[in-house]
């Protein structure tokens, strides 16, 4: 690249998948990354560009021309295209938008544009075979290969009424086999899934695959078919959403990757360390107030980094498997039902626990009472943070908040102190101090 | 169903999809369940079957004669067949297999049993539609009709050579725009993707979302065409991976879910449990070699669980970010200077949380020297933390471990350890005692 050496990059480039190229392209600086944008043909540019990380292709569009970018979207199914358009500056996309040649298309993606991300409106495309319900075989052959001309793949051919309500779907085995004069108000299936346009794009994720669907239609509010929502973008919908709850059980805010700035990545890392900073600090208040048992039972303070470790593993054991639960809709059953069960693990760890605990700070200490205080306040931290972990998220869930913010750095820090207060609380009343 | 009103439930059935039943079935006693199963006919009951709770479904069909379960089988694609088949106590898989009466898909499921569930082989079914390239048009057309049949979802056609290697796919368009008498060998498109058996699913999954292929053909080790792989399962993959590395990262091993036996739960949240415990005894190991300072400065123990909760929290999450990034391939540079990155990083988290402690300590205790050596050893230890963090997963996924394990208690227990060593050290240090 260095070299420019076009006709050989060129015949290079030809033979990479654009997937491949974008990788590439990822790791090239900007004025090398636009070079090759700028060499290679907008079909194949295009793919590369709707594929690249979006820090990168930020800083490409930036160098391109208004006409350039118009040249790339006009190559993009609509969906891809939108995405783009979306992250444009304001003051451009007009410009852009008004180069588009295709006015259909550029219209398809300022429909795409009023979508909010995250719902079914904002991943679906434009592109799908449809046909009317009135129509025969034959007219509906020819019409469906003049669509299946900006359609990548055909999944599913979609029936609608004269007025654009979406009434089920053609199978292409019973369009091939049927003759060419039967009405397609004879033959459709009437029954097919869709989703509307408003709902969200996690829940889409759910439907497509509980029912192993390979694109949904999405209709509007009155039933009018408006897009499809194909697997792959599910697929991305997916891994995204399970990354978010990942992050956030490691208490990593927003979405971000190991590659982005430091200054993001305090961004996204700080606010939770300053929650566990004050969590310590309310810790240490609490273990200053039990101050004048520190000449006695000094061994006490010595367990508090024990007791609070415990504290939020529970705490964070318990609450991941009801967020993972409520992100995999099999959580059955009530609340009362859900914590009596965890209160019994709890218990059940807790003692097995303890008994190790007593076991070694026994031998060690050679001071039974104390041992056996520790131990038994052990028992009680562990049935309360279980508890709290799994009240915390079902609570939230219930107010309509994400639950995935109560594994981590939350459950923890509330859970350490709780903990080392019922842990001294308990020890004071065990050792008559 | 209490009251086994046989028609009317047949009847209500009938309206619900199979994935919906499957849903009702995992509710109902095991009893209502095989009756259920057994009053429906078995094209519906095999994909209901297969939908269902592992540990329903075994309890269900446990309650099903040899013959019964042959019957649901022979109604599965091979795939889904071989799964259930994997399941099933080993002194009956034999009568099951004999009982098939489609000799052809007994022996393709009998095929499938030999791969590793979590290879290529183990994902993928036998059904596909696969043409000679010696093949014209004609009787390809013919040949597709009949093989199609078997086929749930036609999504490529795989041409093969006379000894069965797979040498490229087809377009459908371009078989039904292309004279009959074309040979295929002239229409063919010679690249194709393809995974051999061996291939591991998370592999074949990223290749997959990687290219936005909703289909893969499954190579042996000589390139003979063995099967496909269809994106329903791959999604199945990619959430089965995001639930074990969040299981892995909140302290849980093994696949457990909310509703499992509270024993399994606990075989699956003890050893995590255990570890943290001998971590938190090395921890009062250490506080127990510097008692002598808890005369003059017990406010140094005051803030251990402050300094282990933020040792724990950094680990998590620079360890969380290097998984994720390790998963998703999008990992580059050398190890030096991701761990250089992360140290600035840490560094400039450690320095704005230690002013904040400086600030409050100050005021509360209104001693400076020893504010000024809790939070001088709050930024070493966060930095210590960033930097284990940073290693660990990357240390661990070049020994071909799975960096998962690396979050999570792993990673909180040891930086806690480390964490309490090196304040109680840097603060001996500074307060020169």
């Amino acid at each position: 690249i260095a070299d420019r050496k076009n006709g050989d990059l060129r015949l290079m480039m030809k033979e990479f998948h654009y997937a491949d190229i974008a990788e590439i392209a990822d790791e090239l600086e900007v004025e090398e990354a636009t070079y090759l944008i700028k060499l290679l043909d907008s079909e194949k540019t295009s793919d590369i560009l709707a594929e690249m990380d979006e820090d990168m292709r930020e800083a490409v569009l930036n160098n391109l021309s208004v006409k350039e970018i118009a040249g790339e979207l006009e190559e993009l199914d609509t969906d891809d295209a939108a995405d783009i358009v979306s992250e444009l500056p304001k003051d451009i996309v007009q410009k852009v938008i008004s180069e588009i040649e295709d006015k259909e298309h550029a219209k398809d993606i300022v429909d795409l544009l009023r979508y909010d991300e995250d719902t079914a409106g904002g991943l679906m495309a434009k592109e799908l075979v449809q046909v009317n319900e009135n129509w025969n075989v034959l007219t509906c052959v020819k019409e469906m290969r003049a669509q299946a001309e900006n359609v990548t793949r055909v999944h599913s051919i979609y029936v609608v009424d004269d007025e654009g309500k979406l009434k089920g779907r053609l199978s292409l085995k019973d369009l091939l086999t049927t003759s060419t004069k039967t009405h397609i108000k004879d033959v459709y299936i009437p029954k097919v899934d869709s989703v509307t346009v408003n709902e969200k794009g996690e829940e889409v994720a759910k439907i497509m695959s509980k029912y192993d669907l390979e694109a949904i239609p999405v209709v509007d509010e009155i039933g009018r078919l408006v897009g499809r929502i194909t697997i792959d973008d599910i697929v991305d919908v997916i891994r995204e959403e399970a990354d978010k709850d990942y992050q956030l059980a490691a208490g990593i805010s927003q979405d971000v990757e190991a590659d982005d700035s430091i200054w993001e990545l305090t961004r996204a890392r700080l606010p939770w360390l300053i929650l566990g900073l004050f969590g310590g600090l309310g810790a240490a208040a609490i273990m200053g107030g039990f101050e004048e048992m520190i000449a006695q039972h000094a061994i006490l303070f010595f367990f508090t980094p024990l007791i609070a470790a415990m504290a939020g593993n529970v705490g964070v054991q318990s609450s991941a498997i009801i967020v993972q639960g409520l992100a995999n809709d099999d959580l059955k059953g009530s609340v009362g039902n859900r914590l009596w069960k965890e209160m019994l693990l709890a218990l059940l760890n807790g003692l097995i626990l303890a008994i190790l605990l007593l076991f070694f700070t026994w031998i060690w200490k050679g001071d039974l009472s104390t041992a056996m205080a520790i131990s038994i306040s052990l028992v009680a931290v562990i049935v309360v943070a279980g508890i709290i972990g799994t009240f915390i998220p079902l609570f939230l869930n219930q107010r309509g908040i994400d639950p995935a913010i109560a594994t981590g750095p939350f459950i923890t820090t509330s859970n350490d102190i709780f903990g080392i207060l019922i842990y001294f609380w308990i020890a004071k009343i065990i050792l008559g101090i």
